[in-house]
């Protein structure tokens, strides 16, 4: 068994259960896994250290450490009854780069960080990329007052593991720190195993604008109400639903997504006709105009279908985060590598947040994708070949090695 | 005030609660207000018993009791936060014609019943209609195993008022034993308010058809999966709620109705495309082609939908009773009795389910409505005024002495 492939399997036995792996952010199974990451790179002689929000940093020093280091990363934690991939793809291939350079005793001129970030998954806390939201500045002090459904604190949490909550700022890199952030990460979706390309080049990351929409009709007994008669909050649901999936395929060149997710009826009940509605909605784009053009006439087509059906609509702006593109110059070095070892590439959108999206803040960055088998993620089906592992490791081994020589 | 209204308020304050009424079938509230009704009844010479399976019968003797009776009557019991209205109408009203002919002493050929049927809301056991059902000998015998929510069954409900669970074909009634049915109920929808008319004669009672559906599509990241490679589940079940709107529209001369009461998203999230949608549709119409029509209608659309958007469909029957018709020459009489009244009535099918929809197997049946303020039942705001109430005990009793003279 390969070095990778032995890391991998262990570093993914944390937390693993019968109904698949539980390694949630901050929990002991995580930090043990931590630990692990730790010992090996101690053992090889690399520098680690965990700051204020419990990001763990190793580092492969370079000939001159004052230069802004390469560094590269993803995350450990995972969702509830989660798969092996999703985040330690782009950690243990950090490792096994650093690893392979000692092997080959090959000295770069820039320092190599291998960043672990803390709480990237929303399932604790409901909040994602928490350790790189830290680590870039772009987070607000009652952070710490987030709690999980146990009613633990973020700021207790922190504390538990002896991290500093009282010393967040202390973990926020500066704009010159870091010259690049590369992560390898799995698609988690179906674009690349349907298009039987091996590498995606992502071009942006796509942040959601999120809705939640209130109907309200009125409740009534179904044998009872003839339908002229009949304010029906669902059939306004399902029309708006069906509406908004033509207006994302319209933006369907600029990848344009939107999804109804969650739908409750209230007091639902098979003899009356539904009176309230309340339902969650998910726009993404990377490209902002796209997402725009969806979400604006989302909006009227609210407020057009509810006029008609005599309903009331209450729309609520959950979140709406920009899309986040990725540095130019860096996807063409990508490419450059792809075409040179004739790897198969695409270039594609995330639609999933990722650590990544916020280090753009402070550092040119770029991600890799590897396929994700059917597209499953986030379920303990998940699966990516070692084959393709192995083919996003030798690529960002490269791109590392271009950049920090 | 009124001796209706006195006997109205005294029969609804048994089991009044803050949030509503709750005189659940078979509990304490409900025996102790028979209780009440035996009591005005024996006072004033009225015959009572009790069934096998509960129902209070109530008779005042005619002058010839070996002829078969006219009958009216309705039921007592609640469902959970209920009104004051639903089914108490019927039976205050039933007692109070029996008085007035007392006061008139008006001796009538026939025998009179008014029949308190039991159980019938399905709130407690999941069924509707028990009293009568088993009065028209239209029951299963594992009807007695039906289970409340605390695990009670039917027949233990039974045995604890002292009822025969072991005899209740001793309930059924023979088909001579009775000429006539009629009841007197409030609309429970809004066509007589909204139509401006003062009773509605019904023409029939729409049984439903009734589906449940699940589809079945693929879950996958709301972000990472193009809208072109998406099964979404809750997309394909908004566009046949949508079109099955439609189809009832079509049938909107025969009063067909269809509605979908119940949808849920199995393990529905916002960052998720649904995999899984259960929902639940209800049919109905007292024109069986019409029903038929829509029924059909619906099966080739779920397998349309579902073929074009690669979702798996599953339809399970959950129950598909036929429509009754009432009287025709009973409904010519009543009309007669509205147009000599000067009363604004109109025609109209009950879509909500009744005991007469049981007595029509036995005898000749007809239903009486009066208005409910805007078509709100099963509800602590239902409210129907006694001016209404009272114009439907004059009309009841004027076909009653017809029928039994």
């Amino acid at each position: 068994m390969s070095r990778l492939k032995k890391m991998f399997n262990h570093l993914s036995s944390y937390g693993q259960q019968e109904t698949g792996i539980n390694r949630i952010a901050y929990s002991k199974e995580e930090q043990d896994a931590l630990a692990y990451l730790i010992a090996i790179a101690e053992e090889n002689g690399f520098l680690t250290r965990k700051d204020a929000v419990g990001n763990l940093i190793i580092t492969r020093l370079g000939t001159d450490p004052s230069l802004a280091v390469i560094a590269t990363g993803s995350h450990i934690d995972s969702v509830y009854e989660a798969g092996k991939y999703d985040g330690l793809v782009g950690v243990i291939s950090g490792l096994e780069i650093f690893l392979r350079l000692n092997d080959k005793q090959i000295k770069t001129k820039r320092s190599l960080e291998l960043i672990v970030f803390a709480c990237e998954e929303s399932a604790r806390f409901g909040v994602a990329t928490i350790g790189s939201k830290v680590m870039t500045g772009h987070f607000k002090p009652n952070i710490l007052k987030l709690k999980d459904k146990d009613g633990v604190t973020l700021k207790d949490a922190l504390i538990q593991w002896g991290y500093e909550p009282e010393k967040l700022n202390s973990a926020v890199r500066k704009k010159n720190e870091v010259d690049y952030f590369i992560e390898l990460h799995t698609e988690q979706g179906p674009v690349l195993e349907r298009e039987n390309k091996e590498i995606g080049l992502v071009t942006g990351i796509a942040a959601p604008t999120r809705f939640q929409v209130c109907l309200k009709g009125e409740a009534s007994h179904s044998g009872a109400t003839p339908m002229s008669y009949r304010k029906d909050a669902l059939v306004g649901a399902s029309e708006i639903i069906l509406e908004l999936e033509k207006l994302a395929y319209q933006e369907v060149k600029y990848k344009t997504v939107a999804t109804c997710g969650v739908l409750e009826i209230k007091s639902g009940a098979m003899n009356v006709v539904p009176g309230e509605v309340i339902f969650q909605i998910d726009i993404r784009s990377i490209n902002y105009p796209s997402k725009k053009r969806v979400v604006d006439q989302f909006t009227s087509l609210v407020n057009h279908v509810s006029t008609k059906r005599h309903l009331q609509a209450e729309i609520k702006l959950l979140s709406d985060e920009k899309p986040v593109l990725l540095d130019k110059p860096l996807i063409k070095k990508l490419e450059k590598i792809c075409l040179k070892h004739k790897v198969e590439f695409t270039h594609l959108p995330s639609g999933a947040g990722h650590d990544a999206m916020n280090m753009s803040r402070i550092c040119k960055t770029g991600m890799l994708f590897i396929p994700s088998k059917e597209g499953i993620s986030h379920n303990p089906k998940e699966y990516t070949s070692f084959e393709a592992i192995e083919r996003g490791v030798s690529l960002l081994e490269e791109i590392i090695c271009d950049l920090a020589k």
